[in-house]
């Protein structure tokens, strides 16, 4: 029996190649994590189990596609970032967000009894994330956004960090801590726990204030003075990287699967994180450290 | 600290909303299948724990998304069906399409112990899933798509189960196996299997031989006398219930939730299947069942 | 001097096929012309000049291109319908409204002096359309974007109608006369048309109340007793017409260029111009009318 | 009568937004060039009158959207090039190719007369021109795209030049011109002309050797002793111009107007041409030219 009849609804699928030579972005974010964090009892306003768990699923996550440059993660979400000379699985969008999307679920279920062993899953409430790929024309364009989800962990930080004191120290209903934030600055909410609970909060966690950062370690190198003549090699080098031969691109991934995969909790806003570590937005990688 | 200096990299997520008033099957499809299948000793042709696990997983999803009206499951790969009506994530693909890959590797390797007692995961190598949308715009089209992974099934089927006999039971080696298998058609296939092993693949396992159709269950109907007349109102249907409010959405999805969700292993290429249970084509629930 | 080095710009263009088996219109619309029509002196609130033009560059169009099925105009916009058969330019979407705006425009431009005998084009301000695609799943659908641009002919025109008539004939401001008008139903405006200045808007041009219907003139057929089923039998040849080959089209191509393109001013709302014209849906030739 | 019923098909229009902070090219080129000029007796291999005229539209284009950088146009093809920054028509891809096309053709037709004054047009058979957008998403991949085409004019004219001297000059067949040439380098094009018949490419007009650069005059500028810098600057400036204003961006249209619209036949590839101007990849307009 030939298939032949029906192989025509084949031509029903489109294309969904992802415009070559700019940055990708896959941002995966947990579903419903609000009701789920009540569920299995997340500690407020951060659960350290519930973040090295999404570190570790995102280490596996990087492990698996070396075509990846680093990764961001605060609370429930995590951005992944591929590099603008990319061509695994021909950049076709739904085939990148869904195999992070699938192969991070896979191991934040897989691992979820490592990190919270006396709270088990309970079916058929089980985590689950959503993700959808962003394009991002240049390096300056990619660092801003990078710099985005940051100034955004540490946006909610604070603020969540002086909530919950309020809160749970301080033995205020959510209705009045939430009430009495309103329209606070930063110093406003340093002030609060400094005055108030003795919390300085630069002696917060830095996982909790700077996010989670995860990339392939090499030999730091020193910062070059004119750090601005490195975005022109970056933007010069993507052309050319893109039109590296499969062999190459081949021999690339295999020099990025030797380097060891870190997670930081790092300023990566300023400079400095990106100069030190130039493998990463050059997508050429670096020098192993001596043994 | 406002974030509105680099809140500008929103403006780069582009939309992915998909055409109203046609058919969405998202496919998922088991990611390397064929070396996990050797690394966990999937027995050949057809492991019953493997399409259980993968029934189990698909069942969780039809639950969690009521919007779903049918999904279609063979080997490592299962379609799942959203009605033209379906308004879930305002339509948006890459929403639609993380959610079902997510959900449904969640549960995978969630109930994997219980498919595969003795045989743990292995990490890094966990089981996981791609996934795309792809639109079809007619409920014929939709049926032919239905069609055509059923008759896939079977062809594959028959295939593996004649080649894997000739190996298992005939001692060939695969490359034999292959070469005497080239060129031939069914009735080849059946005659091998019956004339040299008295097998006959009529009475094969009916999942095996047809796969896996999940779908919610109400009262099976009468297949009208002039079933043509059917697809006229079903497509005028859709038309009229894209326009319901968001209200009558939200009861039709609870209605949707209260029947039960069934897998059967039957054929859905005649009309029959679709006649008796309109509700799948129509996306109006059924009857439900006498208790 | 070989162009390799720079070849590789060519992997930028990203493929725009629509959607198979589903109606494409292509609408276009006068760019500016509430100016333009004032620089040439058009008559308020109907030019039937202008009109007249539109309709003869929408003429051309519908010849150049025998794979449209049918063309609606109003004011300064022309909708044109490919039918979901259509494989005109792989279905590549720039390419087949490009095709149509530019073919529109330059007749446009050429026939400008033949129904602008007196009033020349004044460059730089020629006239200049813009345009776009839609995709319509489904044959009813379509037929509801049809309507939709009928009644919005329909009560822009009566609006229209019933202002100029009371600033051109009642010699009120437009201010007043729109002050007047707003809140206004279709029964208050006929009743302002006839009791103050005697015209029954029924006696109005057809072009001015129905718009331009541009279609390929075949027999006549009798309107079927069951009209419902009509189209089941289009939505299901659809499908086997996308599956015609290469050289039936072609065949079918020739066929349509045969046929007389006509222009009409006629209720496309109700079923019967469809039912009497039922090539226009089907996308099937009809019979040519005795000579 | 309210149009609310079938205003629902409104919702099948789908945004076709193009990514910010890209370059846009719009290329047009005319549908079936090839027999046209034969129709209207086009000279060979290259017709001033015809090339003048495509100048013209093009320079009429450029004048009507001063979004435009700069235009390139070889033979029957014309690339518009838009700014990263430009936000026109909120970046829809549809309708900034058809306001292109469309304004294009509209002056081509009107000024057809004026360049073939003795070759009247004969309808139907009207020049029309489709199109695209594409996007490059660097300053450098943009004038690798620049170079693209002018690398192609140069080998398609020299191709050309040699073909029809061989023909109109050598009495060769077409054929057996088209034989000889095959699998030549430029030198033995070069060769050929010269030895045979005399004739110095070198010498030939530098529209048919270099095509046509389109672009706003300022006063030129000194070539930087670093140039390379410069792309750092552009592609940072890019950023913070997509963030200016619309009245800000209002007001640069404004200035860009007053610049005067420029045709030019020089090297594009080379550094030179755009170190000169450095307004046209800038998006920054420079210094009128004294008066």
């Amino acid at each position: 029996m030939a298939n032949s009849k029906y192989e025509y609804v084949k031509s029903f699928e489109q294309p969904d190649v992802l415009l070559p030579n700019t940055w990708i972005v896959v941002r995966i974010d947990g579903r419903g994590f609000h009701k789920l964090s009540d569920r299995y009892g997340f500690i407020k306003p951060n659960d350290r189990r519930a973040l090295d768990l999404m570190n570790a699923a995102a280490m596996e996550v990087m492990k698996e596609l070396p075509d990846l440059c680093i990764a961001y993660g605060v609370s429930d979400e995590y951005s992944f970032v591929f590099h603008p000379s990319c061509q695994l699985f021909e950049r076709r969008s739904a085939k990148l967000v869904t195999t992070i999307v699938s192969t991070f679920t896979a191991h934040y279920i897989y691992q979820w009894g490592t990190y919270f062993p006396s709270t088990p899953l309970q079916p058929p409430y089980l985590p689950s994330f959503d993700g959808r790929a962003v394009l991002y024309p240049t390096t300056r364009i990619l660092r801003d956004y990078m710099s985005w989800r940051q100034v955004d962990c540490h946006i909610n930080n604070l603020y969540n960090t002086t909530f919950w004191t309020m809160v749970q120290q301080g033995g205020m209903s959510n209705t009045d801590a939430e009430r009495e934030l309103q329209g606070t600055v930063s110093s406003d909410k340093n002030e609060i726990l400094f005055k108030r609970f003795g919390i300085n909060y630069n002696n917060e966690d830095e996982m909790f204030k700077k996010g989670s950062v995860v990339y392939r370690q090499y030999q730091l190198e020193d910062p070059k003075p004119e750090a601005k003549s490195r975005h022109v090699d970056d933007d010069e080098a993507l052309v050319d990287e893109s039109k590296t031969s499969k062999s190459q691109q081949d021999k690339l991934r295999k020099l990025r699967r030797k380097a060891q995969v870190v997670v930081d909790h790092v300023d990566i806003i300023k400079d400095e994180f990106w100069e030190r570590r130039p493998w990463i937005l050059s997508g050429k990688p670096g020098k192993l450290p001596d043994a």
